[in-house]
């Protein structure tokens, strides 16, 4: 019995995970916490400060019982999910699934699962400890950029002050923290900032990468920008994509520079309004890739 | 702003929609309830005794923003509901949908939506007027055939007590009661015996219509075996179906016959394991479409 996060797990996939299962476990249900690949720089931070061992790393849940949260999509899961028994879905993504029972499946538009699985604890009250405070919190301030992220509600923030009260700990001071463990560009490789959090989705039946790598100042990744391109081309002929499309986000700069190398790149200039030169567009106010270019991409396609 | 359940409405359909959109209603927001279809007897018989006017009947939602709740299939919704804005949805059904943003999304393995919504005023701390505990206390019943079917669960049960109590109602007798109402068969005709509480549904791009009676005594049903398969031939004909399929629940016998007009038979009987004769066949302990007729019918498919 697992629960896990997406692929290419971020903060809020694995922290969401350890702390539903944490509520399962007081609640007298014995659910082991997952995740579906590495634990990034900034978690690995994440973990460390709050004392909390990562999770267990799985590869096949066929014949298992699983509660996925952070994600619905099959492509996004478990190589083998359609061999599981799929029983819950906590998730704050858009909803793309289909089971052939009835399940429980709670979505809501809101920055993070953290939140939601925050008001789980508190609609059965469950109290927190300090490392589930601080870890939900971390999911929170991850997924929403530190507040920054057009997804950011209201709730999100209420739940990460409350959090943030019962860790004991500075939001904005450890917001910028995470941050920087995240962004490390100079450490990184090429695939690392492509890949490292990216997801395949697909548009009328065409698979498209879309990486995303947030910083608190763009030149350094976009000096690599041949680098990144020559890489992009490589998982895209590999993993026979239609395109691989890399996102840098400068947070403080609240927009992205897009990096695409795909078969056409018309759907992508309808989707944004914008010419690629060389490959590159700006796209000014884009932050989210599921809230703004997810969508836009859908309707172009 | 409308909230609705499925086409062809039954009692939970309703009754759901009226008092979710009253709990919204003292939540501070405006919704009105609707309906995509004539009221059937039992859900007549419900709003009289509990003095609550019908919702009003809609069919084009082009442009709106829309709740649905006990569906989440748009082949079961209204027909445009593609160009209408959903914004939440609270079912407890098998989950096939897909959007393109991320909205509330809430589903329950439980045996009727009026148990959820029930849930959601408790959650809210909104208390049950007589006439609303009595609206959802009958969407229960209905739903789980007076607890007898097996999608029933302790949930609804805990549910359905403390609304009775509420309501002033004697739960058995008035399921009886409504029981009755809903099976009036001699003065049903045959189109309104197949289709009167029908789905279709799509099994590897195949479509089939799937209704269901459910009566106290199958005999005066069976009575009229002919007739009833001379409708399903026109209405297989008419919409362009793979199949049309008859289920005569018996509660008392705990077991359904069905009746089957489809291009072939064979997935029906690999589905169920038995022999179809005349178009016929006995499906012991089977009560729930839902539940027992749906999955099998999709593996067999």
């Amino acid at each position: 019995m697992y629960i896990f996060g997406h692929k290419k797990p971020d903060t809020d996939s694995i922290v969401s995970a350890i702390a539903y299962a944490e509520l399962k476990r007081k609640l007298g249900e014995e659910w082991k916490p997952a995740r579906l690949g590495e634990i990034n720089s900034e978690t690995k931070l994440v973990l460390e400060r709050f004392g909390v061992d990562a999770p267990e790393e799985i590869s096949s849940v066929k014949g298992s019982k699983v509660i996925l949260v952070d994600h619905n999509e099959f492509d996004q899961s478990a190589d083998d999910i359609k061999e599981a028994e799929i029983v819950e879905i906590i998730d704050h993504h858009k909803m793309k699934f289909s089971w052939d029972k009835p399940i429980y499946i709670l979505t809501k538009p809101v920055g993070s699962t953290s939140t939601i699985i925050a008001e789980k604890y508190m609609e059965h009250g469950v109290e927190f400890t300090k490392e589930i405070a601080g870890l939900l919190l971390s999911g929170i301030l991850s997924d929403t950029v530190i507040f920054k992220s057009p997804t950011t509600t209201e709730e999100d923030k209420e739940i990460a002050k409350k959090l943030a009260e019962i860790a004991g700990v500075d939001m904005n001071e450890w917001g910028i923290e995470m941050f920087k463990a995240k962004s490390r560009i100079s450490e990184k490789t090429a695939e690392e900032l492509v890949t490292g959090d990216s997801k395949i989705y697909e548009f009328s039946g065409k698979r498209v990468l879309i990486g995303q790598v947030e910083v608190i100042d763009d030149s350094e990744v976009l000096q690599r920008k041949e680098e990144l391109l020559e890489e992009m081309r490589k998982i895209k002929e590999r993993e026979s994509l239609f395109g691989v499309m890399l996102l840098i986000t400068d947070i403080m700069k609240e927009g992205s520079t897009a990096l695409v190398i795909a078969d056409e790149i018309s759907p992508f200039e309808k989707a944004f309004g914008v010419n690629f030169k060389n490959g590159e567009a700006y796209l000014e106010g884009v932050m989210s890739r599921k809230k703004q270019v997810v969508p836009p991409l859908e309707n172009a396609f």
